[in-house]
C-alpha cells in the first residue's frame, strides 16, 4: 500500500505518530437504516408503545447527556460542558422533539424513523442557511438525533469503549459529544472528513490537547485500520503509512515539540518577569470555580475574569444566591489570596437563558445583554452581588460589570452594589468593605469617555473580543466581514492606549481580558503601552511568561510610540513582527 | 351623543376639524368571510380552474402594486415607493405565494382560504417573535394579503375612492398600500384602532402631510360616520363631537399651526443665517433624482446626501451604468451648480437587494454591507463609479464611501475611483477631474482616526445614525436598548469634535448628514463645533433656518466647549434646553 499525504484544516496543534483507528459513530444510521420501514398498526394501544419507546429513549439521552457534562466540567471546563448542556436544551425545543412525537402519532411512523425524519428536517433548514455558524448548529442537531436513535436501539454502541493503545482516530465526522468523551491519553490524535474550524469538536479538541485535522475530505477513505498515521494538527497534515526517513523526521520534530512543551511548563511555574527585571501580573480567565485551582497549577497570579454567565448556561433554573456563593468562595478559597475578578453575568447576545426568555433579536450583539439585564431586571444583579458580596470575606474578591457604555449605567450599578453592602451590614454578614469595583472597558463610548470613568471606578478591564466589533462594526463570528475584525486595527490601539493613560493618571490600574491579552505577537506592544494585567487562558500562561522574559521595557515603549503612528492593522503586525526577530536572536 | 376623548399614539402631528369617514379595508375580510367554505371538486379541471384564478389575482396584484409604486414616487419619494416594493416582492418569496397554490393543489381548499390561511399561519409566526420590527412586517404580510383577496372577489372595493370632501378617517388598521392612496386634501387626517410609532403607515402619513394617531384602541368603535373630529398628531388626542368652546380653542390652534407653517416657508426660501451674521449651508438628504427638484424649492443649498440604494432596492435587476447615469444627471442638473454628493450604495444591513443574495446574517447591522459589498463586487463599485463620474460633467457632484472602517478599505476604493478616471479618459468620455471624494464616517474606528484620513480625503460626511449604533452598541431598531441610543451620548460628541477638528486641521470640511443634524435642539451645538454643513430632510429646512437665524456662532462655541465637559446624555440635554431658553425670548 502506498503512503498517502491527505490535507485538511488544523485546528488542534500537535504532531502525533500512531496506528489509525476507524470509528464509525452511531449518527451515520441516521442516513440509512431507518428509511423505508413499515407503518406502525393504527391503534391506540401501538401508538401508545411506540411513544413510549420513543419517550424512554429521551429520558435515557437526557440521562446520559447529564453524565456527560458532569464528566465534561472536570475534564476540559464548564465552557465545554455548556455545548453539551445546549444540546441538553435541544430536547425541550418545541420545535424539535415533540414534532417527533407527533409524527408517531398522527402518521403512525416507527419511532427512529420519526427521529430520523425530524433531524433531517431541522439540518437541511438550517444548512439552508449561508452561514457557517448555523451549519455548526447543524451539527449539534445531528448530534443529539444519533444518541436518540442509539436509545432506541441499545444494541448498537460505539466504538469507543474498545480502544486500548495510543491511537489516532479516524472518523467522517465527530460530534461533540463524542469528542468530549475520548480520553487524551488513548486518543492521541484524530482526523476526519467533515467539519469546520469553528465547531464544537475542534474546541474541545483544544482544551482536551489532542491533536487534530478536520475537514480533510474524501483522503480520508483511504486510511485502513491499523495504518500507521502521522498527524500533524498545526499544518492540517495526515501522512498515511509514511516512508521510514519521514517518520524519523518527524518523531524527531515530536520529541522538540515536548521538549518545548516541558520548557513551557517550566516558564509557567515561575513569576512573569521582563528582561529588564520588571514583574509583570499575569492572569487566567475561568469559567467555573473548578478552573481556579487549575489556573493556580498553571502559575496564574491571579483570575483576571471569571465569567459568571456558565453557571447560569448550564443550569435549568436560575441559580440562587446560595449556589453562587458557594462558586464565588471556593474560587476565592482556591487562589489562596490572589485576586478573583468576577464579571457580573454577560448573557444575551449569543448567549442564550432559556428560562430567562430573552427577546429574540434583529442584531443580538447589539442588543439586550449583560448588565443591560442587570440593570433591567435588577433582581438578578442584586442577588448575584449579594453572592460575591459574601465571598470577598474568604480571599481577595473584586467585581466588574460587563458592557457598561455610559457613566449611568456605572452609577447605576454602582448604586445597587451600595445598597446591597447596607444590607449585608445591617445582617451582620461579613464581607470585605474595600472590594475594588470596576468595569469592563468593550464598548467604543466607555474608552472614549475613559477619563471620566476613570475618577469613578477602582480598575479598567479591557474586552478587546468585543471591543473590536463594536469599534470596526464587524461581527467576530461573520465569515464575510472577518478580514475586518483586528485587534491590531490602529483605531482599537489609540482606544487602550487612552484607557491605559486615563487610568494611570489618577493613580487606577487597566487589564485586559480579551483574546489579545493571550497573543504573544501583542505583548510588546501591550507592555510598551503600560498594561498593567493580563488575563488569558491558563494553558498560554507559560508561553506568555517566556515571551515576557526576552522583552525590554524601554525598549517596548519606543516600539508602542511608533506603532501608534500607523495606520493600518498590516502595518502593525508587520512592525511587531519586525521587532520580534531582531530581538529573537540576541536573547 | 355624548363628546368623547380618545388618546393614541400621535405618529404625524398636525390639529385638524372634520367630520369622520368610517373606512373598512378589504383585509378584515381574512379573518372572516373566507372561514368555513366547502373544498373544491377533487378533479383536475376544477382545480385547474381555482389556480388560474389564484394566480390571475396574483397578476392583478403585481400590476396595481406597480401602479401604485408609481403614484408613490410621485406623491411621497422613493423610500416611500420602496415599502410597495418591498411588497410586491413578498410575492416572490417562495414561503409566501407558492404555499397558496400547494394548499389549492393539495388540499382542494378554494383559493380565498388558501390565501387567508397561509396569511394567517406567517402573520401568526412574525408575531410569536418578540420583536417590534417583526411586528410591523406582519402588517406588510396582511396588507398584501387583503390585496389578492381582493383581487379574488373584484366586486369588494374600498370605500376611499367615495371620499368627497376633507375628512378625517377612522379605521381598525390602515395598511401602507391603502394610506399612499390618501389624496391629502381629502383625507386631512386618520385615526386607528392599532398600529405603532414605528409602522410603515406612520412613516407614509408624516410624508404625506396627513395627521395621524394609531393605536387608539378600542375607543375608536364610538366615532360614528358624519362625527365632527378635532385631531391633535402631536399629542395624540381625538375628540369626538367637541363642544363649542372647545372646537374654537382648536380652530384658533389650527389657524397658529398655518401662520407658523407659513412663517417656516418663508424661513426656507431665504439662505440659512446666523443671528451674528454667518452663512451656514443647508442641504437635503434624498432618495431619488426626482426629490432634488423638491429639495431646491424648500430652501436647500445642494444635495448633501443622495441615497442611491433606493435606485436599487426599486428595482427587480441590478440598473445598469446608463439608468444609473441618468438618475445622477438628473439630480445634478436639478441643482443647477448647487452640489449633490452621491453616496455609493449603501445595501446590506437592514436593505436587502434579493437579485444580490446577500447572506443571512447573525448580526446584519455588523455584518457584509455597504462599501464591505462593493469592495467585494467590485464590478457593482465600478459601474457606479462611472455613472456618477459621468454626472458630474453636468453640475457639481461630489461623491462618498458608506460604511469606510479603515484606511485600507478607503485607499482601494480610491484606487478603484482612479482607474475608472483613467478608464474614462482613455475612452474620451468628459467628467469633472477636480470632484471631490469623501468618506462617510459612521464607523468608531473612522472617527478615532479622523486625523489620519484627513489628509487624504476631501471631505467627511458624519452620519449619526449608525455612528450612535456602533459608538454605543445598540440596535437603533431595538426597544429593549433604545434608551441607549443618543447622539447626545458624551463619546458621541466627542468623536464629532474630534472629526470636524481634524478636518479643519489641514483645511478641509466636514458635514453631517444623519438625524441629528435635522434635529433643532442640536443646532447650537453643531454650530458651536464648528460642523461646515447641514443635511436633513428637506421638510425640516425651514425649522432649521429659523432655528439658526436665532444663535451666536461665539455664544454657541463657549457652549459646546461646556458640554464636551458633561457625562451624560442627560445633561447635554438639560445644557441645551436651558441655553435656547435663554435665547429664545431676547430674539
Amino acid at each position: 500500500m502506498k503512503r498517502l499525504h491527505i490535507q485538511g484544516l488544523g485546528v488542534s496543534e500537535g504532531i502525533r505518530i500512531a496506528k489509525a483507528h476507524i470509528y464509525k459513530p452511531v449518527q451515520a444510521v441516521i442516513g440509512e437504516g431507518v428509511r423505508s420501514e413499515d407503518c406502525i398498526p393504527d391503534n391506540p394501544s401501538a401508538v401508545e408503545a411506540e411513544l413510549h419507546k420513543l419517550r424512554k429513549a429521551k429520558t435515557d439521552c437526557v440521562e446520559q447527556l447529564g453524565k456527560l457534562i458532569k464528566k465534561a466540567k472536570e475534564a476540559v471546563g464548564e465552557e465545554q460542558a455548556g455545548i453539551l448542556a445546549g444540546q441538553r436544551k435541544l430536547l425541550d425545543d418545541p420545535a424539535f422533539y415533540p414534532k417527533m412525537e407527533a409524527r408517531v402519532r398522527e402518521q403512525l411512523e416507527p419511532a427512529p424513523r420519526a427521529v430520523a425524519e425530524i433531524v433531517r428536517q431541522v439540518v437541511s433548514m438550517l444548512e439552508g442557511i449561508n452561514n457557517n455558524y448555523m451549519k455548526e448548529r447543524a451539527a449539534d442537531i445531528r448530534d443529539i438525533g444519533s444518541r436518540l436513535l442509539a436509545c432506541l436501539s441499545p444494541g448498537q454502541t460505539g466504538g469507543l469503549a474498545e480502544i486500548e493503545g495510543p491511537v489516532i482516530l479516524v472518523a467522517d465526522d465527530l460530534a461533540p459529544s463524542d469528542t468530549v468523551q475520548l480520553d487524551p491519553a488513548l486518543v492521541i490524535g484524530f482526523i476526519t472528513r467533515t467539519g469546520g474550524a469553528t465547531s464544537h469538536t475542534a474546541i474541545l479538541a483544544r482544551s482536551l490537547g489532542i491533536a487534530a485535522v478536520v475537514g480533510a475530505g474524501d483522503g480520508v477513505g483511504g486510511i485502513e485500520d491499523g495504518d500507521t498515521l502521522v498527524l500533524d494538527g498545526a499544518a492540517g497534515l495526515c501522512i498515511v503509512r509514511p516512508e521510514e526517513p519521514e517518520a524519523e523526521r518527524y518523531r524527531l520534530r515530536m520529541r522538540q515539540e515536548l521538549e518545548r512543551n516541558r520548557s513551557l511548563e517550566e516558564y509557567a511555574a515561575r513569576p512573569a518577569v521582563t528582561a529588564d527585571g520588571t514583574r509583570v501580573e499575569l492572569a487566567a480567565n475561568i469559567g467555573s470555580a473548578a478552573e481556579a485551582e487549575n489556573a493556580v497549577r498553571q502559575g496564574a497570579d491571579g483570575v483576571g475574569l471569571f465569567r459568571t454567565e456558565f453557571l447560569f448556561m448550564n443550569a435549568q433554573a436560575m441559580p440562587g444566591e446560595e449556589e453562587q456563593f458557594r462558586a464565588y468562595r471556593e474560587a476565592a478559597r482556591s487562589m489562596g489570596g490572589r485576586s478573583v475578578i468576577i464579571r457580573t453575568m454577560d448573557i444575551g447576545g449569543d448567549k442564550e437563558l432559556p428560562y430567562l426568555q430573552l427577546p429574540k433579536e434583529m442584531n443580538p450583539f447589539l442588543g439586550y445583554r449583560a448588565i443591560r439585564i442587570g440593570l433591567d431586571r435588577q433582581e438578578l444583579l442584586r442577588t448575584q452581588l449579594r453572592a460575591v458580596l459574601r465571598a470577598s470575606a474568604f480571599g481577595t474578591v473584586k467585581v466588574m460589570f460587563p458592557m457598561i457604555s455610559g457613566l449611568q449605567e456605572w452609577r447605576q450599578a454602582k448604586a445597587i452594589l451600595t445598597e446591597v453592602q447596607a444590607e449585608l451590614s445591617q445582617d451582620g454578614v461579613s464581607y470585605d468593605k474595600n472590594m475594588e469595583v470596576g468595569i469592563m472597558v468593550e464598548i467604543p463610548s466607555t474608552a472614549v469617555l475613559a477619563e471620566m470613568f476613570a475618577s469613578e471606578v477602582d480598575f479598567f478591564s479591557i474586552g478587546t473580543n468585543d471591543l473590536v466589533q463594536y469599534t470596526v462594526a464587524a461581527d467576530r463570528m461573520n465569515e464575510h466581514v472577518a478580514h475586518l475584525y483586528d485587534y491590531f486595527h490602529p483605531a482599537v490601539l489609540h482606544l487602550i492606549h487612552r484607557v491605559i493613560e486615563a487610568s494611570h493618571a489618577v493613580g487606577k490600574w487597566t487589564g485586559m481580558c480579551g483574546s489579545m491579552a493571550g497573543d504573544p505577537l501583542a505583548a510588546p506592544l501591550l507592555l510598551g503601552l503600560g498594561l498593567d494585567e493580563w488575563s488569558l487562558e491558563a494553558s498560554r500562561l507559560g508561553g506568555m511568561k517566556e515571551r515576557l522574559a526576552s522583552l525590554d521595557r524601554q525598549e517596548c515603549r519606543e516600539l508602542a510610540k511608533r506603532i501608534l503612528c500607523l495606520d493600518t492593522p498590516q502595518a502593525v503586525r508587520q512592525a511587531l513582527e519586525e521587532f520580534l526577530n531582531t530581538q529573537g536572536p540576541s536573547r
